[in-house]
């Protein structure tokens, strides 16, 4: 199942970028029934303006979704690039063996039934492999819900997307969700934006390490999310990471981390058992940063993709729930984040501008003068002194999207950026009614974006993403 | 600042239903300034419709929002039950001074500038509490940001709000958030309803104890949720505490659990350092369940007020994805919660109704086939199944909400849970377009309710809530 090193970097530098950037995909199982992934599939390559030639390939019909259908990829009259398969499990052999006849580069083995099942299927899967390995075809999958490259428009998911978004992240994982329902939670939330999602499925083939290498050298990829149940060749992988962790951030989630969760992952991806110290080992070795689930995993890729660096572990804080900033700073104690010191400049230029005489300043600043007419003045001020102050090395808004405190958040916090623009800033939105029109102002598509976060656990979840680059960048400054 | 107990508990019987079910409020810095938060207390009671009668005092208006204004409480033609206090902290004395006057039962004192403020703020504190005192009179607060009971439309709080939604959780609190922000958040994404929220603020008078020993008694909460930084009695607190954990859950986020966080909430509500180890034994001999953080806290409440308890730990799960589900059986073992090892006639049923011959069943089920034609079958067969398997003791649906999985999701749980209505389920949508729409349906207002959870770390989400419920059950059946 694992490949040598060089027959793979041979493969990385030219051969996979046919995978993600093909000329011309056939949708083997291609359908007119809008409940079959062949249908759905095609429609998402139709729909997103796949700026490749799309050929449906379907034995019973001559014309599918407006685009004409071959009965075989062998009756298409040019060259594929990548076929997606899309037929039931026991058909996907002769499909693997028509494809290597044609010379189709690539085959992404969508169906199901393969290792996952078990015996029959494992034996399954290693016919197909064996068939195409003979005739230097390489296969992605089985059990893949597609793959995504937003750049050439390529959605090939069997999970309808109305709309993509591309952006500076990449994902590679053991599962359907990141080109599936989580995706699509993403984009109709406009959470974040993606560039490339590849699901390696039950990995019969190429493997996270080839992807991995791929990414690590594609220009408009900046940071990468990884979910992975097991891995195919630690060795390589070691290296490999390590390798693009000193180019750009490697961001994972290792699933089947306990007894239970292995027997688990064995139903459904056929992952093997694995040593998860050995695991915990590698990945720290490799600057691997790791998140404890999904939402982490989220939460730390686009703080990532927007921000800088911290120079330091020094936190400042704006609040404007006293509770909030207690929560927060017990989380940056547990977190090894320290509160920043600040200065005495900072403390009386916040004093001076926006303060009653009687209230002391302090980090986390309470800036509870901002629910009223000083929303916007307590708001601005108090950042842009965090941010020119030398003692803090990044800064967390815990800001309150209530009317009383309403101002022109995005303006603001774009105003303040531009003084120091390798400070990172994160926002965590604590509720309120304003919040999703905060969250826009924020994360705005056409300026630097500020990683905003909503909901009551939203000034932890800031703070395990400010602690995830802090560990990240003291990696980078001295690799183990 | 702490009471004696027979002073108190006589308080609670009578004293404290006429500060929650108060027949007459005044709003003492009542205003026609939309900035102002004696503008915004007044605006809530009125739009609220509050069921009692409304007195604006302010000495410079005869009326105010539509309602007669009086200079003082002084001058007010009838009783005052409770007065909201909102004018500047120096002129609070000589308001107490009138309200003893006057017979005013209780102050909610929501200026700031006390004991949050260091030296100067706690001497006019003590100075409030004693004249109070003389008088008989109790206070809340000072710097809380108000109070809401939803049966009598008592919404009084500085944040506005559109729109409240009475129900069975209670929230004692030592932060204005949840009936300010949060409050603001959870009612405009219908995420919960709340029947009565008590912000302590600085707990010179009034504490915890005081409303946890009411909310026990308080037929209309079904659940207690508490935020503390720290406690003003704890001997009271324990054994009040204890006692109403008997009779319903009291989940609780325990604030400045750090050396750090000790020292910023002293800034915040002027709490003393309080020795967090002994603490966690009080809570946990009481039975009180805790929250990691505010977006835990919420998870539970609702877990508790919509489901009953579950019978022991062993949990089935539905999985639309697989990864989700071995992410989902990972959490489980860390969390002490156990995979069910479903019956023969289980499995049995379940692949003869929907999976392919070549499909195995197991824990967590992998309803695939649900994506597609076969969604509400594959949902409903599976639920039902789970539910009438006697080694489940509680069930989770990962459910993912895309278009091929789309079915009439609030009915088929409501049919299903009809069989088991004393089985808990909670539903984590892992996303998708459709996931407010299914969360919706799963909450509605007129039936019983499943706890819902979106979003990429729902999974995790409720299996803590799941936990915590589990937890609890074991408190019951053999308290401490």
């Amino acid at each position: 199942m694992t490949q040598s090193t060089s027959d793979i970097s041979a493969l990385s530098v030219a051969g996979l970028r046919r995978v993600l950037e093909p000329k011309s995909v056939a949708v083997v199982g291609a359908s007119a029934d809008p409940q079959k992934s062949g249908y759905i599939i095609l429609r998402n390559l139709i729909e997103h303006r796949f700026l490749g030639k799309i050929w449906p390939i379907n034995p019973n019909k001559t014309e599918i979704q407006g685009l004409r259908a071959f009965s075989s990829v062998m009756a298409v009259p040019g060259d594929i690039d990548v076929a997606f398969i899309a037929v039931q499990a026991a058909l996907v052999p002769n499909v693997v063996r028509e494809c290597v006849e044609k010379k189709v580069g690539f085959g992404v083995v969508i169906s199901s039934g393969f290792k996952e099942i078990g015996l029959t299927g494992r034996d399954l899967e290693s016919q197909i492999v064996s068939i195409a390995k003979k005739g230097g075809m390489r296969l992605i999958g089985g059990n893949t819900i597609g793959m995504v490259n937003a750049s050439n428009h390529l959605i090939a998911s069997m999970v309808p997307f109305q709309r993509w978004k591309d952006g500076g992240i990449s994902i590679i994982c053991q599962t359907g969700l990141f080109a599936g329902a989580a995706a699509d939670w993403i984009m109709e939330n406009r959470i974040m934006s993606l560039g490339k999602v590849i699901d390696l499925g039950n990995k019969c083939d190429l493997d996270e390490s080839d992807f991995l290498e791929f990414l690590g050298n594609d220009q408009g990829t900046k940071v990468i999310g990884l979910y992975l149940e097991d891995i195919a060749d630690l060795n390589r992988f070691a290296s490999v990471s390590r390798k693009v962790s000193l180019k750009k951030p490697i961001i994972m989630v290792k699933g089947a981390q306990t007894k239970e969760g292995t027997v688990a992952a064995q139903a459904h991806t056929g992952a093997h058992p694995v040593d998860n110290e050995i695991i915990d080992e590698v990945l720290s070795r490799s600057g691997i940063v790791r998140a404890g689930n999904f939402g982490q995993l989220l939460d730390y890729l686009k703080a990532f993709e927007y921000q800088s660096l911290p120079a330091g572990n020094r936190i400042g804080m704006i609040t404007l729930s006293g509770a909030s900033g207690v929560l927060a700073v017990d989380e940056c104690s547990r977190l090894g984040l320290s509160i920043a010191k600040l200065s005495d400049h900072t403390k009386n230029s916040i004093k001076a501008e926006i303060m009653p005489d009687w209230q002391p300043v302090d980090n986390p600043v309470d800036i509870w003068v901002g629910m009223g007419p000083l929303a916007e003045k307590a708001h601005s001020v108090t950042l842009r002194s965090l941010l020119q102050d030398e003692s803090v090395d990044a800064v967390l808004a815990i800001l309150l999207a209530v009317k009383p405190a309403d101002h022109d958040v995005g303006r603001i916090f774009r105003e303040c950026a531009s003084y120091q623009p390798n400070k990172p800033i994160l926002a965590a939105i604590a509720g309120g009614s304003l919040a999703d029109r905060w969250f826009n102002e924020l994360e705005q598509e056409d300026t630097k974006k500020i990683p905003s976060y909503i909901g009551p656990d939203s000034p932890e979840r800031s703070l395990n993403a400010l602690a995830a680059m802090y560990l990240y960048s003291q990696f980078l400054e001295k690799p183990q």
